[in-house]
């Protein structure tokens, strides 16, 4: 339990391994945005991609230039030199350094019979691979680090190889030597123990690189911690290949809330729930509502005992203050909570003192309704803000819909050779109530709701021409229920709107996916003519 | 680390405690149900709810006794008596006797200040109202197991209390004493330490009951048998309040694979993939893919490097063999795919005798290519083959689309008072080759994809009536890029399909909704059409 004390920091891979999770696939836009929140976070390395690789890490590096960073470093990943190759010759090291990245990890074997079977080199040939290709990449001025794949099971097989190959990078001049569980079937006990013997051998800094085949990548990781690592590696909410990557943001609460280790400060731990919610909703992939420290339900309490222990003390089925990580208490099934909920909503949205209280219980049944049609108001607060303004007696909508037609037709036609070119239209009509008048407009788009949001604009922009700076950043589409529902399932849209100034959100839900894209780009442009 | 050969039992609480989850809730016919998959799993003891707390728990019990159990024994939970109560007199603990559970677990605090703040009663009361409702239910004949709650919080602040009241049911009787980390908050070191503290002062078995507040509960589990615990208890799938209880399918899998304690045979292990799938559908929860051990993805390799790792050896990245597991490796495909993976999904699908080695190159760049546009083809294999057996000379498609159609409407009927209700209708028109004829035909359903659906199956099924039992059974819109693109961005659509003995996946990318859907669609019924 040496070295508990030193500086830990945090490197996060989700833009490298955790886009290895079956089911996500990242933009760059997506990366670049992600990499702004980790920053924000507080997380020390943020790995981008592995350059060379494929095109689009080559272009998020060209473009992560452009981001302004203030607690992180970016990080390029690749692989050693190849064996028998030379260093000056390898494409891939040649990748590496015109991505021009800081820092640079290299992954190399740490394991006798990965490098006989799977390299099929020799033990030896090997152990230069990762010297020359440290003190290449050091010598043209980057620092470098050493990802040691298979680093435990080949330390259980042939433990003396497995120290041979960490030393070399270490002697060539890696600035952390990352032991990798790279199966992710390791045990704390065996990491904690082959964690401690490296730290014991080596100088250089020690990190830790988990996955989660055995369901205990967090406690792996921690346990290195407390055996003297001083880097933990991970992905934000565990995303990687096969069961995940460690947790990041679980290390995060334990390192900081129950080893007491400041890997980040006060203020950017309370932002842990944001990130679990934000990149989750980048890679759009379902938030798990019982994710520890920042899911949903990660405070709830069902159970009549727990609440009524929990009224008189608060840690009783607690382990830390939800407020420490940005989440917060919920009470299920309980009024109170509910309405205390939406009051601390409609403070966030400046609407408190325009609801009487008397009309707080009306409000929670209406959104706990339009929640159990497949609505969410988290990320929508504009849909949100405009259901509480409808239920003021003053409030006049700006627009109203009568009619609306989508005609959309694919047709092919014949050509000599029996085959054909296929042609496709989309068109949509929108007979709107607007300043007095009917507008009746029809546009032509790239798809109905396209059509849908051209029609719109035509009709409003008469009155409005102010609409003419309003555009549609983001459009999500998410099945609500994903039981057998089959076509006819229930879908949530999620429209993000921008003026150049403001951004919001806006929700609409429906088993009609037009009529859902309807709801939340009407609700964009109302929300555009509100007076703020 | 002493006791470790020790015969370790497994109790599960998913009826009890797993059925506080958020989102969970279950039946009485439901619990039945998964009663017998615990017991065909080889689960010691089933937790089957509170009786007297709810009539739902008596009439489990009730019901219970027609079961036909090989491997397990019923459990009844309930707590102590009430402070300054009698045993004699007490309702609760009568309605654990009127149960007829054999085994009856009871709960009571072993924490000071839980004592003090939330029991309000002494320190000498709860050590009696421990001993005293163990004693009692001994004397009618019950085994009796004794739930230490608060125990791990307790013993750190004050070891000296939270000893005495383990003691005092160690004296009473209790078969087994179970070490609670209530809230979930404890780490790996911590819980080993306290467990061997309190396996060299008392003669009874212990038993370790975590939650996964900290996002370590299996760890916990596992260090505490580690420490000499010989009981461990969990849920299945990690189901259970806040964060869940400790994952007892995790915890078979480590204890038997990794540390070689028989905990169940090897046949009752190969049921643990099954077991995750009954359960969750039972309990009508959505399967997480990533599940360690079971989940569909926990031996999915996406990385080329990773592909072509595996094909030389499989432990490469697998941490066991996925059939101990009854679970099954898979490859998925995605711009990361080299060669290597394209070879081996091949091999998976039966195609690699009918494609050539030299055109592989060329089905790679196909697939990237239409990866670039937005397909993915990871959960999408039965697109993946189509896409192969296009590009087979001697296939003939079953049907071709030659024009199609939708029309949809949303019309306000004006009423007396202005406002007025809403009408809404969907219809497809499709023109399809099938059977060397044309189909025409017309739907509406709820929704324009759901009425191309049936359009297309009208017209299809006059040539194909076995696609009346194909169902979709899942549908899913993801947009691809989030840049941007606003209405007009591309969608994929990712159907699944099943026809009571296959499922499939098939996918469809556009920047046009309809026709995203209307190619995941066409793929589905084509697949079925395909001769196996």
């Amino acid at each position: 339990m040496n070295r508990q004390n030193a500086e830990v920091t945090l490197y996060d891979t989700t833009l490298r391994d955790g886009a290895q999770m079956e089911g996500i696939s990242l933009s760059v836009e997506d990366k670049l945005r992600i990499a702004e929140r980790l920053d924000h976070l507080g997380v020390h390395f943020i790995e981008g991609g592995w350059p060379g690789a494929n095109p689009k890490d080559d272009a998020f590096f060209q473009r992560a230039k452009g981001l302004t960073l203030r607690n992180s470093t970016l990080v390029a990943f690749g692989s050693t030199r190849r064996a028998k190759g030379t260093v000056e010759g390898d494409v891939q090291l040649a990748a590496l350094l015109a991505s021009e990245a800081p820092v640079i990890t290299i992954v190399g074997k740490a394991s006798e019979s990965q490098v006989s079977t799977v390299l099929e080199t020799s033990l030896e040939e090997n152990l230069a691979m990762i010297r020359e290709s440290i003190e290449y990449l050091r010598s043209q001025g980057r620092r470098v680090i050493f990802d040691a794949e298979h680093f435990f099971d080949g330390f259980a097989d042939n433990p003396d190889y497995a120290i041979a190959c960490v030393r070399a990078a270490d002697e060539a001049g890696a600035e952390y030597v990352v032991l990798c569980d790279t199966n992710g079937g390791s045990l704390p006990v065996d990491v904690f123990n082959a964690t401690h013997r490296i730290v014991s051998e080596l100088d250089t800094r020690i990190a830790i690189h988990c996955h989660n085949d055995a369901d205990v990548a967090v406690a792996n990781s921690i346990a290195a911690v407390q055996a003297g690592a001083t880097q933990v590696q991970g992905t934000i909410n565990g995303y990687g290949e096969r069961c995940g990557n460690t947790n990041l943001l679980s290390v995060i609460g334990n390192l900081k809330l129950k080893l007491g280790i400041d890997v980040v400060t006060d203020e950017q731990l309370a932002h842990l729930t944001e990130t679990h919610r934000f990149v989750s909703e980048v890679a759009n992939m379902p938030r798990s509502h019982y994710q520890a420290y920042v899911g949903e339900s990660a405070f709830s309490h069902k159970g009549g005992l727990h609440a009524a222990a929990m009224a008189k003390d608060e840690s009783s089925y607690q382990h830390i203050d939800p407020g420490a990580v940005g989440n917060t208490k919920h009470i299920v099934l309980s009024e109170l909570s509910g309405r205390g909920n939406i009051a601390v909503k409609l403070q966030e949205e400046g609407l408190e003192a325009q609801v009487p209280q008397e009309q707080l219980s009306a409000l929670l049944e209406m959104v706990k309704q339009r929640e159990a049609e497949g609505f969410q108001y988290e990320g929508a607060e504009a849909s949100f803000r405009l259901l509480v303004q409808r239920t003021l007696p003053d409030y006049t909508p700006p627009f109203e819909l009568v009619d609306l037609m989508i005609i959309m037709e694919k047709r092919r036609r014949p050509n000599n050779l029996g085959s054909g070119d296929e042609e496709s239209l989309s068109e949509a009509m929108v007979k709107v109530r607007v300043g007095g008048h009917l507008a009746h407009t029809v546009a032509e788009g790239n798809g109905p709701v396209n059509a849908l949001d051209l029609a719109l604009r035509r009709a409003l922009e008469q009155v409005y021409p102010q609409l003419a700076s309003v555009s549609l950043t983001d459009f999500k589409v998410r099945v609500v229920d994903q039981g057998p529902g089959g076509t006819g399932a229930v879908v949530r849209v999620l429209i993000e709107s921008a003026d150049g100034e403001h951004t919001w959100g806006t929700v609409g839900a429906s088993g009609n996916i037009i009529e859902a894209s309807w709801q939340a780009l009407a609700d964009s442009m109302e929300y555009a003519l509100l007076p703020r």
